[in-house]
Order: structure tokens, then C-alpha cells, then sequence
């Protein structure tokens, strides 16, 4: 084994897309042979569908095949097995944990799951991935691991050590020893060294942390991760309404989740589907609909602006303005919506005690309000001297425009979270809808008042 | 111990809150001593500053004191200790291990810092606070933990167990057994489990896995949580020049860099300071550079309004379209842009090959412009019946702004990540200004042209 790492990746990609391209099979055996399955399924990735589809097809290595449908991402999972029959893509599956089983036929096509499931009816992986596929897949039972090592609360220190050397599933690893009571409940936890560092009679209840954490199989994955984040946890059990042990969900599960979801509320803020997706037309599609908000909120500002064709006639050095107390308000609003959306995610803002924070902002906006609209007059009345008061309304108008935006972009995520809506989804069409309309209002009113029109 | 979790928060804040603000030590040590000192920590850092300070002061708990420190965040504890000499700071860190004392202390105002690392100087914890400050906080040197369980090549694994049951580090979770050989050279590395599951008389060099993925003490910790969450690790070794273990990464801190820097880039791209700060004026200077380079681009972009004076009053219907034509081309460069720096971050986008991802977005771009410049025709005809050169203007106008601001929002992050500079904070500032002012350029230059002005 060698010592590679992500840096090696483009040059492995360029390697097994000439080995593909030149249908060398025995040359990318050999290959593929040497890298680790992450690296390997890394750079596939970055195969074209068609190369991907054809290097599949020249792994020899079943279990290779198989680990690769585990690594690889849903989209390439469906392009791989699609040439695959049902029987075939059953039993490379068979070959993996119930948990990564359970993955992989949940990121199957519809028509493959369905024959794969028939084919997996009357085998023991099946049936657990049955009952796994029952959990929707960002619940702690979607992402739990079926295996748990547990001991019983009487017995001894050594008596564990020595089931844990008589259990064969050698690979697996042991995070936390669990202890159940004689009725299956959990009632308590060690860890191994612990196991070893005391006396091989002592009873484990005495020696046990009792008041484990641990969740249900229905919590939401992200509740998981803060749970492991927060108590720097290497595992947690997820129980039954008995406190029996279903499952755990382990560390490196969390670790998928973190990624995915913090990358998630970034991609959700700007409207763009937070799994990405080859497919161009998908892509548009899934784009689109923030764009719609946005456009139609523009829209809606230009029918405002139509109502004060006078003004703009009267006085067309207001045009000018309109750019930028669109665009100030605008990304005042974003900053502070996404400092509210963040603050949400990682409890620094508290859905039910809000004001604190809101009232931050609101202090927060005054300040660059006051800053900005000075710029703004002075600008103002550098570029129009003889007519002082087209830069006077446009600095007040920057400065209200700033001071709601940054209110309203802090407050409305919170409003929809109470609301049940997603923040990280609804925040952006609302706010850079809104902004614009109501901070076009604003100026063309504070104009005609000050200018007297 | 009780079985808490992020969710009893709001009620642990009122208590303390109200023991506060009692002055009720007595009652608040024995509601503390019953709570999770994470659960602990959460709770304090939403009470404000001054109760912050006085609850630090009500704690009598010497080791819990220290712990707090390690737990709370830097402005909490420059807070907390800002009311004591630096001998009673130096004694709390004193209580800590060293890579916790060693963020507590880099955490302290300057002051406090050098009497604290004057206090500690003959001290074993000092030096070892003095050796990982040199490295950057932000460095696999500056999170790993410098004590490390290794065994030699040639021991056993009953001799390697019978260590691990005479090392007194009791609370020291063992993730992975590292082996060296005779000149202190990590050569692989071996589970606990595997240690148990062999023959006691089995040599560790027979079952030790060679090849351990391992980093330097400069690598970023952003590099090394890839490589954590690339190959599941539990923990990383850190090695110098000779592969002498200095030091090692664990999963728990790895899940705080994965944390902080999945928000932070999402702050930093909508120009927020990614340290939330509680002080409403640094708060505010931390967002006005963004904003500065917004205003201007706003400016820049009425300047060219001014331009077309004589345009707009031929055909005030122009200026209505204005916000639909900057807004949509500024949210689609921000989609385009998110996707990239996101792209980047977790390896999807390759800075040394970019052109697929380009290439993808200019496709979408180009879906996207013709759905939209569709629509605004349509409307724009729908307006101005007699003059329907108006909404074609305009719908070309947003064409065209479009499919640069995908194009350009794609390629700017890649293009300042191969100049040395961070994407996630540069993008905005440079999508926002380019795009408003090109595209009115755009819209201009076609109005004028269509329109024979």
C-alpha cells in the first residue's frame, strides 16, 4: 500500500482514463490493485459517464466492484450498474455491510432497486436492508450501522475481553463497548481500554458510565451530528422505545453529514440544488425557480419605477441611484440573513429568543447606514452641485434601504424557521425579492418630498 | 449523570441566569456540578458578558474553572479572565493538557498572555505550550495532541497490551496504536482490537498495517480533515522530517475545523467576518469593506447611467428594467459562483482543470438566459405594445447578462484561487461590482442600437 493522498488525484484520473480508453483490462486491474479505494473511487469521479461505465466494466476484483458502488456517489452508482442485470447488481451487493447495502440500493435506479430487492428476498442482508430502507435516509436509522458489540452488565472484564476475541467480524470497529441489562436495555457504556485497564473480574456495571447519550432511530441526521459534535463522541446508539439497541451511528457517518450539510445551507442560500447534478438541463431547472422569485420581484420594482415616470423626467439624475440602493440593500440583506441562517444552524441565534440578535443587527445596519448614505450625499453633491438634494435623497433613502434590509434579512430567517420552512431555502428569493420593491418605494418618495415634486 | 442534549439548553440559560443574577453560589455549584460541562459551556455563552464574569467568579470548582476555559469560546475567555492576575490564569491552564492549554492561551488578551507564559515558564506544561504556539493555530501543529500511544515494531502484542495497562493516562482515549521501529520512526499502525484479537505472542511488526497516511505539522487543517474524512479515520499522526510522531489529529477536533470552515466560507463569500464578534462596531467595520466595493460598482454603474441620459429620456421605459437586468445577472453570477467555491472546497472543481466545470456552467447559463430573456420579452411587449423594441431590447439585454454572469461567476473563484487568493472571500466583492456594470452597459448599447437612438 502506498501513501498517497487527495493531492494525487488528477494524476491518477489521467492515468485510468488512458488504461480505459485503451480498454488495457489487465494494465488497470493491475493498477487499481495498488490504490486505495478512496483514491480510486475519487478519481472516477472525475471520469466522464461513458469512461466510468467502461472501467466498470473491467474490474475483475468482485469485491472491489462491489466496495465501488459504496464509494461512489448516487449518479455514478446508476450509470455503472445500468448495463448490469438486477441478479448480477444483487449479488455484488451481498457482499456488503447491511449498512452500505442499504446505500447503494437506495441510490439504485427505480426499476434495478425493485428487481434487486426480488433477487435479495430470501437472504439475511436482505432482509436488514429491508428494514433499514424503512427509515427515511437523513434519519439517524437511514445512517445507523445494524452491528453493535454490546456486553451484559454482570459480566466481568475479562469475560468481555475474551467474547470480543472470540467475535470473527474481525474488521469491524469497536468505537465503545455497550452495556445492556438482562432485559436488552442499554444501560451504560466503557470502552475497551478500560475493559483492559481493570481487573479482569471486576463486574462492568461497577465500572460503566452510566446516562448514555443516544437517539432515535427518527432523528434527524443533523440533530445526530450536533449531539456527536457537541460531546466529542466517536459513536452513539440509536435505541427502540425500550431503550433496546438498534443500531450506532459512528463518526465517520457524521463526518459525511457535516460536509453535506454545511455545503448544503450555502447552496440553498443562492438557490441552487444542494446535490449537484451532471445533468445541464437539471441543473437549469433546479436554478430556476429562485431565479423566477427574482425576476418577478424585478418586475415588480420596474412597475414602481413606471409610476414615477414624472419624477424620473423631472430630475433624470435619480436613474443613477437606483443601481446602487438596490444593490446596498440587497447585500446588506444577505449578510444579515446569512448570519442568521448560520447562527440557526449552529445555535448561536435561539428560535425562540431571537431578539438579542435581531436587535444586534438592527445596530449593526444603523452603523453602515450612517456610514454609506454619508458617502452617498457627499457623492451626491460632488456630482451634482447645483443640485444638492438629488444626493440627499439618495443618501436617506440608502440609509432606510440598509436599516430594513439588515433587520428584515436577520428577522426573516427565523420567521420561517418558527414557520417550519427551511431558512437556508426561503430566505434569498424573500429577501432580494422584497428589498428591491420596497427600497425603490423609499427613495422615489423621499425624493419627490425633498425635491419637491 | 443525566442524559441532556442541545434541546434542554433554553431551560439550563433561565437557571443559570437567574442564579446570576442572585448571586446564589451555593445553589448554582450544585446545579453545575449535575451538568455536562458541554451542555455547561453552551449555556454560558448565551448569557451576556457582565453575567458571564459573574457566574466565572461563583464557580468554586478548580478543575471545572480550568475545564470552562477549554470549552468556551476565545471572546468568553478573554471575558472570564479579564477580572484575574495572570498567576491564577497560569494556575487553571495548569490543570489542562497541553493542547488545550495552548488554545486557552492563544485565546487570552496579549497582556495576559505574557504574564500567563511568564508564570508557566519552568513549567512542563509552560514548555509544551511554548513549542505548539510556534506553530499556526490553524496548522495540523497547532490542533494536534502532542502525546501519542506508540509501541515498538518488534514488541508483541501481549507486551503492547500489558503497556496500554500499565500507561496511567487513564482518560486517554486510544484510538489507533502506532508502531515505531528502533530510531523512533512511525512504521505503521495497528486497533486495539487487532492487538487482542492475535495471538499475545504474535509480533506487532507481523500485523501492523504499513503505509499510514500521516501529515506534517504545517499541513492545513482543512487538508488534513480531508484526508480524515476521505479514509475515515479516527485520528492522523503528525510527523517531522525523519517521520518521528510529533503529535495526533483526532476526529473531535476535526469535526470543529469541518464546522468552521463549511460556515465560514458561506460567510465569507456574503462578506461577513467569519469569527461571529459580539461588539456591533467591529461587526459593522468587518462587513463595510464589502459593502465599499459594492457601493462603488453601484456608482460606477450610475456614472454609466449618466451615459445615457439622452437614451433614457427618449425612452423612460428604459430605467424600469434596469433592477430586472442587474438583479437577475448579480444572482445568477452568485449561483455560479457559490457552485465554484463550494466546487473547490470539496474537490468537485479542479483548479488545475476547470474547463469541464466552466463549461457546464456556460450550458446553464445559456438555458437560463433564454428562459428568462423569454420572459422579459414577453412581459415587456405585454407593457409596451407600441413599443415592442423596448421588451426586445431588454430581453436581449438580459441574455447577454446572463450568460456572462454565469460564465464569469463560474470562473472567478478558480481563477483567484490559482492567483493565491481565498475564493471565498474575494468572489463577491468582484461578482457584484463587474457584473451590475457590464450588464447596464449591455443593455444600453443594445437599446440604443435596436431602438436607432
Amino acid at each position: 500500500m502506498t501513501t498517497p493522498g487527495p493531492d494525487v488525484a488528477p494524476r491518477t484520473d489521467a492515468l485510468l482514463r488512458r488504461l480505459v480508453r485503451r480498454d488495457a483490462g489487465t494494465a488497470l486491474n493491475k493498477f487499481i490493485a495498488r490504490l486505495r479505494i478512496e483514491d480510486l473511487a475519487a478519481a472516477v469521479e472525475h471520469l466522464t459517464w461513458d469512461e466510468q461505465r467502461r472501467l466498470y466494466r473491467l474490474v475483475e476484483d468482485q469485491d472491489l466492484r462491489a466496495q465501488l458502488l459504496a464509494f461512489l456517489p448516487a449518479e455514478s452508482v446508476r450509470e455503472v450498474t445500468a448495463g448490469l442485470t438486477g441478479e448480477q447488481v444483487a449479488e455484488l451487493i451481498d457482499r456488503l455491510e447491511p449498512d452500505d447495502a442499504t446505500d447503494v440500493v437506495s441510490e439504485l435506479a427505480d426499476e434495478m432497486r425493485k428487481q434487486v430487492l426480488a433477487e435479495l428476498m430470501d437472504d439475511p442482508t436482505g432482509e436488514e436492508v429491508k428494514e433499514l430502507l424503512e427509515y427515511p435516509p437523513d434519519s439517524a436509522g437511514g445512517i445507523m450501522h445494524p452491528m453493535v458489540f454490546t456486553v451484559r452488565d454482570h459480566t466481568s472484564c475479562g469475560q468481555a475481553i475474551a467474547s470480543i476475541q472470540a467475535s470473527n467480524a474481525e474488521h469491524e470497529v469497536i468505537y465503545y463497548v455497550y452495556v445492556v441489562d438482562p432485559a436488552d436495555r442499554l444501560v451504560g457504556v466503557t470502552s475497551l481500554r478500560s475493559l483492559l485497564s481493570n481487573s479482569p473480574k471486576t463486574q462492568i456495571v461497577d465500572i460503566m458510565t452510566r446516562g448514555v447519550i443516544s437517539v432515535t432511530p427518527l432523528t434527524d441526521q443533523e440533530e445526530v451530528a450536533r449531539f456527536v459534535a457537541r460531546y466529542d463522541l466517536l459513536a452513539i446508539p440509536v435505541v427502540g422505545p425500550n431503550r433496546e439497541i438498534l443500531g450506532v451511528v459512528t463518526v465517520d457517518d457524521i463526518i459525511d453529514v457535516l460536509r453535506e450539510e454545511a455545503g448544503e445551507d450555502m447552496l440553498l442560500m443562492a438557490g441552487v440544488n444542494a446535490e449537484p447534478d451532471r445533468s445541464v438541463f437539471r441543473q437549469a431547472r433546479s436554478r430556476a425557480g429562485w431565479l423566477l422569485a427574482t425576476i418577478f420581484g424585478g418586475l415588480v420594482a420596474s412597475e414602481v419605477i413606471g409610476q414615477y415616470t414624472g419624477t424620473l423626467q423631472a430630475v433624470t439624475a435619480l436613474a443613477g441611484f437606483i443601481p446602487v440602493i438596490t444593490g446596498m440593500g440587497g447585500n446588506v440583506g444577505i449578510q444579515s440573513a446569512t448570519l442568521s441562517v448560520r447562527g440557526l444552524a449552529i445555535g448561536r441565534v435561539q428560535p425562540e429568543a431571537p431578539i438579542g440578535f435581531i436587535w444586534e443587527q438592527v445596530r449593526v445596519s444603523l452603523i453602515l447606514g450612517a456610514l454609506f448614505a454619508g458617502i452617498l450625499v457627499l457623492y451626491g453633491i460632488f456630482r451634482h452641485p447645483h443640485d444638492p438634494l438629488v444626493g440627499v435623497s439618495a443618501g436617506s433613502s440608502l440609509f432606510v434601504a440598509i436599516c430594513m434590509s439588515g433587520t428584515f434579512g436577520a428577522a426573516m430567517p427565523v420567521a420561517l424557521l418558527r414557520a417550519g420552512v427551511d431558512p437556508a431555502v426561503a430566505t434569498g428569493p424573500f429577501v432580494t425579492t422584497l428589498i428591491d420593491v420596497v427600497s425603490i418605494l423609499v427613495y422615489f418618495n423621499i425624493a419627490r418630498l425633498l425635491l419637491g415634486l
